[in-house]
């Protein structure tokens, strides 16, 4: 074994990234995955050499889904395959309380959390660079050796993200807010839709901002439920911190009782004014630095081309693109996003040849 | 007065656009606007001429904001200008009870929401095709004459939009559930991360989920006060079947009374998954028909456009374009949203300059 060899054990999306980042940066690996096939793709795309079972590691990451962690980790533990083992799962107290029951020795073992995926899965969709900036949460537990810590603090680096260090609860109590509830959120959104004893609402008259709002109804339902069931203690009151807002919401509109509150109503809607801003939308910068510029243009084939191309000619970098998708009509409107000083720039630009509508903050 | 003639009263971005169409249809069109600077930028747009605040028309479209609609419209019937009034506003019962309270005559009144808009305001982002191939909803009241249903009709028709005739109670039941539903969960979802009386959420862990899911939060919070306000009855239960959806969610989840309730969760969620794919996200067609192919691309200027202008010249017609930001990444991912069939030939025409992670439904 070399002194910096890593095994990962589990060669999906996040593993094989794992991999293919520590061979970037110079470190042996070692992959194992329940899916030959899928432990020969890893290996195929350069993540590493196939595990024998037996050579032991420096580090071992465990990265399978969050049901079989603390059983694998604790496997490899009892086969004394390394001096340390983290995991990668999104949820860390429960999986931390089911290692300690299971595990021979706690104190080798400081859970991990790479904040940091695609909607893809498997080892095809890996990249060396998925983590590059990105936080890694790392969660020790009370009885982790600061060697152990120091051990997952190189990983995290070693794959150019941004350790942190951060309680166990502390990370749940983030994610249910910041990753678990927009997802409940647009999951009920969307599910008022099927009204389950009753036609479901004609939806021909809905614009944009449903597609967008339920956009994250569409995950797949069996992982969803196995992180909301692991976090379930942080989710349920980050629902009932919605549902308050929303219940008074509700009462601010009822007129059963009284005429409408307008000011209740709009005191909400500047509060969520105020939490949108607090939203990063790209590298950590809020809306506000940015500007759309809408442009109209007529839905041929290599509109979008050439417009993205006559903005590439001015000199402005596009940080994003939203096409309006509005059912049923012939043109669109898209909007480039670019930086706040770019759009006078952008806009005279394309004013030559387009239909610039306008740019909004 | 030619037969044809068409007042428009209130030039913003609706009116300035039916004044377009309206032109392009040629019919006659006269253009008023409280504001001179805004009736004159409309004219000189070519959607009308000026309205001397005489001449009488046979069709009065009130385009001001909802809550001068019933006074404006019913001045002008005041003022004997027209055969047929009509209006624009987006929420229907409330503007009929108030101009049936005030019209000297409610027989040539027929109300209408044509479904179309765009995130500006104002007669520069007007289109003489913002309506083509939307519906335009008509809600005749009780009282409303024949005559005047047939004007509304053939003023939507001229729009090039779809005209709906429904009960202004049903419209505004459609539209709380599809239009105002919506923008109340993403401005709760966002007003959560604003706790009243705690410090703010740390948001640097959030992913693309949480932006999606608030950008509606973002919109203008005095005219969506206006629209919430307006359509209470209906918003208000809306609002409550969210709540109950939440509240069952949250239930299942509550460990405090025993273990979490797993087939409830995924439940929900699949429910969820049936109301998404309910959800028009263009033209009328589901998601269902297309797929997403995921492409990694380095984030320097002119990266998608280049990527663009190779799928346009594999001959691939590009329906949509997301780029996914994660926050703090070099590289970024841009999903290019294709009809099924054309999928496998962008995959392959790209695979040779690009790096494609991969398609998906």
């Amino acid at each position: 074994m070399a002194d910096d060899c890593v095994l990962v054990l589990g060669t999906g999306l996040i593993g094989t990234s794992i991999g293919l980042a520590l061979r970037a940066a110079g470190r042996d690996v070692l992959l194992a995955d329940a899916d030959l096939g899928t432990a020969a793709a890893a290996a195929e795309r350069g993540a590493g050499r196939a595990w024998d079972g037996r050579e032991p590691a420096e580090l071992a990451v465990v990265a399978v889904p969050p049901t079989l962690v603390a059983q694998e980790l604790t496997r490899l533990q009892r086969l004394d395959i390394a001096a340390t083992y983290t995991h990668v799962t999104s949820v860390q107290s429960q999986v931390q309380a089911e290692i300690e029951a299971l595990s021979p020795d706690a104190s080798s073992v400081v859970g991990g959390h790479p904040m940091a995926g695609r909607e893809t899965s498997g080892p095809a969709g890996a990249s060396a660079d998925l983590f590059v900036g990105r936080p890694w949460v790392i969660c020790p537990s009370a009885a982790s050796r600061s060697a152990a810590l120091a051990e997952v603090h190189q990983l995290a680096e070693d794959c150019g993200a941004v350790p942190t260090v951060v309680d166990a609860l502390e990370h749940d109590r983030a994610v249910a807010v910041l990753s678990h509830l927009p997802q409940v959120a647009a999951s009920a959104l969307a599910a008022v839709l099927v009204p389950e004893d009753a036609p479901a609402v004609a939806t021909a008259l809905a614009g944009t901002g449903l597609a967008d709002t339920t956009r994250l109804a569409a995950s797949a339902s069996g992982l969803w439920t196995e992180i909301l069931t692991a976090n379930a203690e942080q989710v349920a009151p980050a629902v009932r911190s919605l549902v308050a807002v929303l219940e008074d919401l509700a009462a601010a509109l009822d007129t059963s009782a009284g005429p409408v509150d307008a000011d209740r109503v709009r005191s909400l809607l500047e509060r969520g004014n105020r939490g949108r801003a607090l939203v990063p939308v790209k590298r950590g910068v809020r809306d506000s630095g940015f500007v759309a510029v809408a442009v109209e243009v007529d839905d041929r084939p290599g509109r979008l081309a050439a417009l993205l191309a006559d903005a590439g000619a001015a000199g402005v970098n596009v940080e994003d693109v939203r096409v309006d998708h509005v059912p049923g009509r012939p043109t669109g409107i898209i909007e480039l996003l670019v930086a706040v000083p770019a759009a006078a720039v952008l806009e005279t630009a394309l004013g030559r040849d387009w239909h610039v509508i306008g740019s909004q903050t």
